[in-house]
């Protein structure tokens, strides 16, 4: 054994303690896998009282200084935002050091400068613990999949949304009440819009687009609608259709409308499932990422989606590659937005919809609305009737249709003298 | 671009010739990937008449001049079985080739050289297409989990007899019947016997092992048992207690009996699992590998464990790795039985038992049949007794106990006069 590999840590919330505590717990095995003992150079905190656990002489509060230290091999940055930890990262290669982050933020705004200075600098970048937690997925993107043509990459990736719309579904409780639940099981922040709203999923989800096709895709570019207007209807009608009510994340390869070369189309929203899906299974705070690919067909990865171990593990397997990596003396593969395919927006996306209408029971009704639907372009896949007294409910699911003409479709219905209301409105995946 | 890197195949059945149409349909993605182009030297066959579809100037029957030509770069052995593979990798290694292989039986037989071969030579050696096809499971385990500790690997690997079990639990059919099926859509060979009696499972078991422990396990430590045995009544009797039949491929690490240190528990048997696990959801000819590890809890993969594209993109997966490593002038992370953990028998493993007996309905039968329980150190979990006449069905369900204590529990049971038959015994895992 040579000298140990020395480790910068930047911010020691609770993935950052789960780090220590693991890289302490697992130094022989480390070193047994890295070819070198790895030692913790410093953590960079902002309140150094506030962590009595770590020894004293490792904390400092200036983590610029940190990084470009000259002892320091491996940055592992789990301060999560957009600055500091911007200008710490590029610091961080400048200085020659790879860099281990967990910060999907940073990545998903800025993946594509911080990837470029890493292969400036041949260093690593790398960052599975953004994405799903201890899930492998990233890695199997950037490289067990690297010989293949990835079609699609849906995924539940939000832990939260995903156990309140679990729970909606057990109990037919309504989306406040579910999430009331969640936040005092400690499943939901006390504010919980960066989950509800679909911010984290849509950072996630830009994530896994850049990988999964080579291009350069920002969360700006995601489309995102979140869970809190999903009512226990929509529940309920996913149910008698024999689906499920899931967050999804979607990245698709599609062909671009006039045909002119291809475009990638990244979207956040609540969508109807098949129960049999692989996906529906995926209950609670769980989360799983479904993969299509040209040759290897369907695959799924499942897994506990955050919490301190779970991430810990993640950026350790990371460590441990950057770590292997730099005793070789070499950096790993590069990401590079090479096929550059623009993002194409929701309204030119193709996509599915579930529509429940309470209309009047008499003659001519289903022909006023099936016109308009075709009026907007939109097949209709499924429809089912059902009368009671002067009203009935019709249930409607379209094929596939740019967005932007089902969304005009529903305006439109809502706007009918027949449709008395419009009871549920989802899009459908997977069917 | 510079000059290409240049692959030698060896085999071109369905996976080679996926793997040729791949290489050619991928070339500039796998450019752009790789960071220099690929191109195939040449293809070993046995009988190049057999093969019109290749380029005749590739096709050769001399894979050992291949192998070792001074412009091959890479080697791709999809010829599968022990020799002449193993002396043709040993081959390749020696001449400095690094080599991506999809041989599971060799490498259940033999990785602990080969790896050692290919560290000397400092080249690479990996096979993810070996294990559960497209299903990025390999590379995950070495290095996605490098960090972390793994607790237990369970896996459906082998499609074949999943296919069979899930049809006997669809129709109620007995596995004579289902296999006849399976035969004739495909789904299992003419002769099953590598299938149903689970050597196919075993080898992947023992890789699967290897690296999740990082200590020496072949296919010969593995407890193999296939499922010829299963009967329509062992697959209802699981529907009562809400499971399912599976052919599992269980690698855990145990701690010894003795309590010095630990070792390797690896075994292929059916089992009964809770129907609300994720591996149960597994239908079909598809494959799964559940994952417990210290840090990251419970992850699944799933996806297609066979089949030509599947297979290839496992293989192109790895390719690009290989290839990417040599252009970088280095080999990857290698793999060595550095922990050392000694294989563990299947007598001295914990198992549980379901046991369904019918015996007679008189007093003092259950105290007999749980004294005998008690007498070979086995604790009963759960008991439900059924009458109907002078009968009663009893279904025992024990706790965890060396499986010795519980083979011999049911051998003494089948000995004893208020026992009129055991209708079903079958191992429970995950409950």
């Amino acid at each position: 054994m040579t000298a140990p590999l020395r480790v910068a840590l930047l911010g020691c919330g609770t993935v950052g303690g789960a780090v220590l505590r693991l890289l302490d717990e697992q130094s022989d095995e480390l070193a047994a896998r890295i070819g070198r003992p790895v030692e913790v150079a410093g953590v960079a905190v902002r309140r150094p009282d506030r962590h009595p656990d770590v020894p004293p002489h490792l904390l400092t509060t200036d983590a610029h200084a940190l990084v470009t230290r000259e002892d320091v091999d491996l940055v592992v940055e789990v301060i999560g935002g957009i600055e500091p930890a911007r200008t710490l990262l590029l610091a961080a290669f400048a200085a020659g050091k790879s860099v281990v982050s967990a910060n999907k933020a940073l990545l998903a705004e800025d993946g594509t400068v911080l990837h470029a200075a890493a292969a400036k600098a041949d260093v690593d970048l790398y960052y599975e613990a953004a994405v799903t937690g201890a899930i492998p997925i990233l890695r199997p993107l950037r490289e067990s999949l690297a010989g293949d043509q990835l079609r699609r990459v849906v995924g539940i990736v939000n832990g939260t949304t995903n156990y309140i719309l679990s729970r909606m579904a057990e109990t037919g409780a309504g989306f406040a009440e579910a999430l009331a639940e969640a936040t005092e099981l400690g499943y939901a922040e006390a504010d919980p819009t960066a989950d509800v709203d679909g911010f984290d999923a849509a950072a996630k989800a830009a994530i896994l687009a850049s990988l999964a096709f080579h291009s350069e895709v920002t969360a700006a570019d995601v489309y995102r609608e979140g869970i809190s207007a999903v009512t226990a209807a929509d529940v309920a009608r996913a149910a008698e259709i024999g689906c499920t009510v899931k967050l999804l994340a979607i990245c698709e390869r599609v062909a671009a409308p006039d045909g002119a070369g291809e475009s990638v189309a990244v979207r956040v929203h609540p969508a109807m499932i098949p129960t049999t899906h692989p996906l529906a299974a995926v209950g609670g705070a769980f989360n799983a990422v479904f993969v299509e690919a040209e040759a290897a067909g369907e695959l799924m990865f499942y897994g506990q989606g955050a919490g301190g171990g779970p991430t810990a593990s993640a950026v350790l397997g990371d460590l441990v590659a950057v770590a292997r990596n730099r005793v070789a003396g070499v950096a790993g593969p590069g990401v590079t937005p090479y096929a550059g395919l623009p993002a194409r927006p929701i309204a030119e996306t193709p996509t599915r919809y579930h529509v429940s209408l309470d209309v009047a029971d008499r003659p001519g009704v289903l022909a006023t609305v099936a016109h308009e639907f075709a009026r907007q372009g939109v097949s209709i896949a499924t429809v089912r009737q059902d009368g009671h007294g002067d009203a009935a409910t019709l249930v409607i699911v379209t094929h596939s249709a740019p967005d932007a003409a089902l969304s005009a479709t529903v305006a439109a219905l809502r706007g009918m003298d027949v449709v008395r209301g419009v009871t549920s409105v989802l899009r459908v995946e997977g069917l």
